[in-house]
């Protein structure tokens, strides 16, 4: 059978990184890299051309989103996600279960909250004395059932219908179904849902090579685990041993369980398939990611954050609405050339973010997306020089020693 | 002295219409033309390159908006409105008029609704009775007292003081300092306000013409006179015989007043200067206007329209919410040649507007600049061709017979 995904790695090291090249039906992707994130089959507040000029090489959308609106069918009568949202070049859908579970934390609520406060599980029976707050989401062994916020219909989701959904979206890479869990879950409950993203995983992969699909479609099967070197290395062995396209490293991570997560499973997946972390964006986290033997790397925080005013610079994060940016007529990032840097100031970009002009998130969001996209192609250049560790250290030293706003 | 402005017109008729070009220090309109509006220094939604994609020649920033954020000295400190917005083509600032005294007719009411609910006057001391509604507008002999709905601070502009503020604006056309009033306002008092208009465009003139700006400014006087003919063309007389460099029609039309005003102004005004009517961007209404000797146009409407999902096309407006859009995969406009047309369908934008994603009125906003700015464009294309009244006829015979959803 045609496989629809290839990959070539072109240098080893330091570490478990690697740099390659992702050969997908609608282009190649230089690993490592980072996947702009189109939740709705859009990049929030960006065209296609927007995309094009960053940099960008691939886009992921969410199939929890896609499915409730407009629905998978609409997707295929709109000739799939290229077609539809007018981007050319690779793209991935991910299997929609961090979606689902995050419902059981509370729907409307944004991630990092979440990720920190993620207290109210998904349930199984035995655990139904245990919540405390309203819950959207049960799970059983064949799916979980959740309720829409949209409409309050309950939907219930298997590994065949997740992938079912995905074949319609037509992404070039999927993603098996899995189950999300908390850090904050306990090691047993942990256990019990990595049996589960297992069996989720071997269904997901059996319907999918069941359909025509696979030929066109990649799919990558997901190591869950959360913060225990045994689950994980565990979960990296059972997914890893399986035919699938590629991987995802999935779960929300606590910042100090990160590193040591991902090379505990880069350390045991097979070499030859690209590996992609989910939900990762952060600059410190990306240098660790791809030092640990990830290759790919998607995250909303460049695109929110941007739109909620906040810029990553070379110096630290800055707030363009903090006071002192009123009247400074140097531009976002001295050091940066995206297009908002080339053509605005900081005055411009505080005022037009000040007066709620829709322009100033579209600008902070094309700034902010450049940055992470060309660290992330710098680090893969640094990898081709044999340069990263300098490299990281000289970027980290200045990022984290910077005028950081936030702070 | 050097001009700041030179007009030239290359063909007339048919009746009052002239096709010509406007020449300013930051290049060239070919008139007719519709200006967009960049209120703050932003059009909506839109990058300074999409505007130029569109095929907009010039833009018009509304000085009242900048005078209270970020305050005409910040836009001195960022180099002036070219600089501040990166935009390199021609560019206009209004006085202020319309926005100060739209004030009194309450602060958040849509355009539209004010100019169709318009009771509520500017005041003087004899009026002061009448009003029935909270005022944030006081009018005296030199200018007009108003409290800023930002933070409660009163300002008091007057004709100096909008010129001084347009000077550090730094458009390469700015308007004299009117009253604006509105439609359903008595005669007398019509008369009054225009006296007013006459003589703070005398002073507007006079303060302009004794500073250095005045040799890269150039300054529009503004004619008003409501409904009434014998007030608009002693508007048109008193303001015509001032040395503008072109004109201003100013007023909030009823519709079928509008063509008649414009009319009894451009049949007095002398002809070898440009003439731009304020705040006018429906297709009807650009055809009245060009036909009966107007030269450039603004309004919010292509922009404020598409933020909300409503679309022109050939055959009408749609709105994108309709049901019947979801599955069609044509374009906007199938006979249109737009970056959203180019790209998208009405399934895929109808998508976004539902999922309330930015780039909804991206491309609405796109698509709807590009058919107002376009169409006039091919007004002036078809009053070259001598095909005015047959394109008119036309385009407004398949407009008007469309299936309008707003209808």
């Amino acid at each position: 059978m045609k496989k629809p995904l290839a990959f070539d790695i072109h240098t080893k090291g330091p570490g478990l990184a690697r740099a390659g090249v992702i050969r997908t039906p609608h282009g190649d992707i230089a690993t490592p890299a980072f996947i702009a994130v189109g939740t709705k089959a859009a990049v929030r507040g960006l065209t296609v051309d927007m995309l094009r000029d960053i940099g960008v090489e691939a886009v992921l959308a969410n199939t929890y989103h896609l499915y409730m609106q407009p629905g998978e069918a609409l997707v295929r009568t709109m000739g799939g996600l290229h077609e539809m949202m007018g981007w050319k070049g690779p793209t991935m859908t991910d299997s929609g279960g961090f979606q689902v579970f995050s419902l059981g934390a509370g729907y409307g609520t944004n991630v990092s909250k979440i990720l920190k406060d993620m207290t109210v599980r998904p349930l199984l029976k035995e655990r139904d004395e245990e919540a405390t707050k309203p819950r959207l989401v049960e799970i059983d062994h064949d799916g979980a059932a959740f309720k829409s916020p949209l409409d309050g219909i309950i939907h219930y989701i298997t590994p065949e219908r997740s992938i079912e959904i995905q074949h319609a979206i037509g992404a070039d890479i999927i993603f098996a179904f899995d189950e999300c869990t908390s850090p904050s879950e306990s090691k047993a409950y942990q256990r019990e849902a990595l049996d589960r993203t297992h069996r989720w995983g071997k269904r997901s992969l059996e319907y999918h090579l069941s359909r025509p699909e696979s030929e066109r479609q990649a799919l990558f099967g997901i190591v869950q685990g959360g913060r225990y070197e045994d689950l994980r290395k565990e979960s990296a062995t059972a997914i890893g041993a399986m035919d699938f396209d590629g991987f995802g490293i999935g779960g929300s991570f606590d910042k100090q369980d990160l590193h040591t997560a991902v090379r505990w499973v880069n350390e045991v997946l097979p070499e030859g398939k690209p590996r992609h972390l989910l939900g990762i964006g952060e600059p410190e986290d990306l240098f660790l990611g791809v030092e640990n033997g990830c290759d790919t790397f998607d995250c909303v925080a460049p695109t929110r954050l941007g739109r909620h005013g906040t810029l990553y610079t070379k110096d630290g994060k800055i707030h363009i609405s903090n006071t002192k940016y009123s009247a400074d007529i140097s531009p976002l990032d001295p050091d940066c050339d995206c297009y908002a840097c080339r053509n605005y100031t900081r005055a411009y970009i505080a005022h037009l973010y000040k007066s709620r002009e829709m322009l100033g998130p579209m600008l902070c969001s094309i700034h902010n997306l450049y940055f992470i996209v060309n660290l992330v192609k710098n680090m893969r250049q640094a990898l081709t020089d044999g340069t990263f560790l300098s490299y990281k250290k000289e970027f980290l030293g200045r990022y984290q020693a910077g005028k950081d706003d936030l702070k």
